[in-house]
């Protein structure tokens, strides 16, 4: 370990400057950065321009790129030895409602302890993936402060549209693959396994995003003088619904289980190993009871089996008291989470046929397209994921562990598609973070030891 | 028919004063008085002081009476010979949304020429029920100021919540029965047969409105991380709602159907004589095939049989884009039209145990009451009917016919139930007037006859 002096320099300057880091995050976290609602566009620009500045400042050759939707921001520190590696990162967040449900504005961020006696800071963003992608440029900002220079050479590519379908990130991948071909890609934009337990996330479900909307009449109907004789598009989105699971919690599309593959048994028993708490997990939700496919554990039903969830369902009259209306339209926002080699334009195809078919005369239905990505796993037994795992176990203090994941990542499918490169998924993200939730936070903690872990990190992959 | 030459005259003065009619209800339709929003609570109350004030102006002796609800307005004149009848109208109306439906402001009335050449007043509450409401003021406005006063005692009732349960209404009847009670209620919140046949309607349907809210998680819940294994509220909804019908059509709750009595042969008899057009009814609403139950005509369906709809639906993310939640609540706004004798409070419970029996371990669910009212159907063969469907021949120079209302019209079942009063529905509307969807209007013709209708209604009741 022949350059531990010098991380142990870099970590005292990460420990002399925090302060200076969780103000840098609080900066851009008080930035609207909401990518799906068209409404906060110039907020994204501004997420993107903040962190343009903070990269200069930090010694990066610094490019923003226009995209159809939010810009693309890329930066390059060519000065270190190989691995060439490139971190990515997304600076745009989840919209905040429920907003009544927030204890503070969830764009000023608070310094605070909370009921458990942790330190956090709050906002959203605080953990997805703002705080996260900081403690990546604080690692670096560190490195280049004490030594001159990064260790290996960095590329970062941080993008606005992950929380919405991020249809452009694969276009501007294509167009740029020179540029962005590294040897590995860094996704820090996942939990730990446990508190106090590090982890590389090597199994992530795919996902497909659909929006419905079934028209009847040709306008909202009085359902005293129109009702039992003209169909009402609420009924037929619930009937459609209804049909998407049977009776045992499993998908009822035609074939959707072609591609799925049963886990390995010794992923079965790596899993098993972990310790899960499956009651523990479940009474964090106020729930005690797996929903979903009978007979499988939950990290199965989590990390290993597919899903179908309704999202969104809206139709007719939403508002304070009663309206006796036969709506013209009722719409739902569906997603599904795929696994092994399922392929989303299949899924996509399979439900679109399954819901026309249930389309009454006299009514019709449209779609939305809310993206799609295949399910990613990455091959253990790589240097550099061993590598990883070791700095982790250092940093930790105790033995970093693979795991799977239940969300999709999208880009990581995208590197491996269109570069030909693996991702290693290192978060550094608590479980009860409440991300796409009110009172989102990042333990300070974890901010802290996510930085402290890329200083080590950057390090070792040069060994 | 003594006093024609007296009718005349007055009915003379209904012409000479028909602009500044069309005015008064201009006025009226600027007060945003929607009841169901408690936004508009002083938009109400501005409603029942405008028709205060002009009742008065018509030699009425009036008064407010202040409810837990909106305000509710009682003017008499004692004047006139028997018998004495109480008229009823509803100076609240339905919410405006999707407001961006609409082709000019709902609370900025205009007068216009349609693409059918019709001259129509626009807005919320055009035709229900300020338009029908102020023919009958204005024909006592017209008596008063030819004759000195008007041919039958006449109490007005105009209250403020009968587009959102009217829950206050009963109360207030029974507080006041001595006051109230009179020969015989007039309602002015219905249809004409078609654009030129006049009508009285006898039967009207019940209701029971009931909203539902479906808990699970203690929070919402990201779709990837807990996607599989946590319940989802939307699902447990559109699975309880798709439970409420079966295939043939018909609502699926236990004895739904027990108290419901089949059409007597004279009733159906009288209805085919109608020549009611159902495709045309159907073609209007942009739809070609009647749903509901099979093998029953359209009007049979409208009228006769009883029906559960779905108002409106809605959990989770439903604004632009697309969010990955799995929310912790998800609610329903469901109404049922009752006929026969079907009890609501029957239906009521039967519902609530349908949906408790559906909801699963970890779950709850919450009832909203939005109220219920019986059936109703009003006797034929009474002298005032008839005088009234004489009376509305001569004005109209088509015969009027019996008819029955799919809709519900609680206030005619409470004046039986607390005044032993019979009530007869005399709606000068047309089915295309938009009532409780964009772009509501009165036809200029109607509004105009109606007050017509009502100089010689009032003449015809003394005979």
């Amino acid at each position: 370990m022949p350059h531990t002096a010098t991380v142990d320099t870099v970590l005292a300057h990460v420990e002399a400057g925090f302060d200076q880091s969780v103000e840098r995050l609080q900066e851009l976290l008080r930035i609207k950065s909401i990518s799906t609602d068209p409404a906060f566009a110039e907020d994204c620009k501004a997420a993107a321009q903040w962190l343009v500045d903070d990269l200069t400042a930090c010694g990066f050759e610094v490019a923003t790129h226009l995209t159809p939707g939010h810009p693309i921001v890329v930066a390059h520190d060519r000065d270190g030895t190989d691995p060439h590696v490139l971190f990515y990162g997304h600076y745009d967040v989840q919209p905040v409602d429920p907003l009544d449900l927030w204890d503070t504005d969830p764009f000023v961020p608070q310094v605070k302890t909370i009921a458990n006696g942790t330190r956090v800071i709050t906002g959203r963003g605080a953990s997805d993936d703002k705080g996260q992608l900081m403690t990546f440029i604080e690692a670096c900002r560190a490195w280049r402060h004490v030594v001159g220079k990064l260790p290996v050479r960095v590329s970062i590519l941080l993008e606005g549209e992950e929380e919405s379908g991020g249809k452009n990130l694969p276009a501007f991948i294509e167009a740029n693959m020179q540029e962005l071909k590294a040897d590995i890609a860094l996704v820090c934009d996942t939990d730990m396994w446990d508190r106090q337990t590090p982890c590389v996330t090597t199994m992530l479900r795919g996902f497909v995003g659909e929006e419905i909307t079934i028209f009847c009449a040709n306008r909202d109907l009085h359902s005293g003088t129109y009702g039992g004789a003209a169909r009402n598009p609420n009924q037929i989105l619930a009937e459609i619904i209804a049909s998407l699971h049977d009776a045992d919690g499993r998908v009822a599309l035609e074939g959707f289980y072609d591609d799925v593959a049963e886990l390995p048994k010794n992923v079965k028993e790596q899993w098993r190993g972990l310790g899960f708490d499956e009651n523990a997990f479940l009474a964090g939700a106020g729930l005690s009871l797996p929903a979903g496919e009978r007979d499988r554990s939950v990290l199965e039903l989590l990390w290993g089996r597919p899903t179908c969830e309704i999202n969104g369902i809206f139709g007719g009259y939403t508002g304070e008291g009663f309206k006796t209306v036969i709506p013209a339209r009722a719409s739902a926002k569906i997603s599904f989470r795929l696994v092994s080699n399922m392929d989303p334009r299949n899924i996509r195809d399979t439900f679109r046929a399954h819901v026309r078919a249930r389309i009454p005369a006299d009514c019709s239905v449209t779609f939305t397209d809310h993206g799609g990505s295949p399910a990613l796993t990455v091959p253990s037994g790589g240097a550099l994921l061993n590598k990883a795992l070791a700095a982790l176990t250092r940093e930790w203090g105790k033995p970093a562990v693979i795991i799977g994941d239940g969300g999709s990542i999208p880009v990581g499918g995208e590197f491996k598609r269109i570069l030909g490169m693996d991702t290693l998924f290192i978060g550094c993200a608590q479980n009860d973070d409440l991300i796409h939730s009110p009172n989102e936070k990042y333990d300070l903690t974890n901010f802290h030891k996510g930085i402290r872990s890329w200083v080590r990190l950057l390090d070792a992959f040069v060994q």
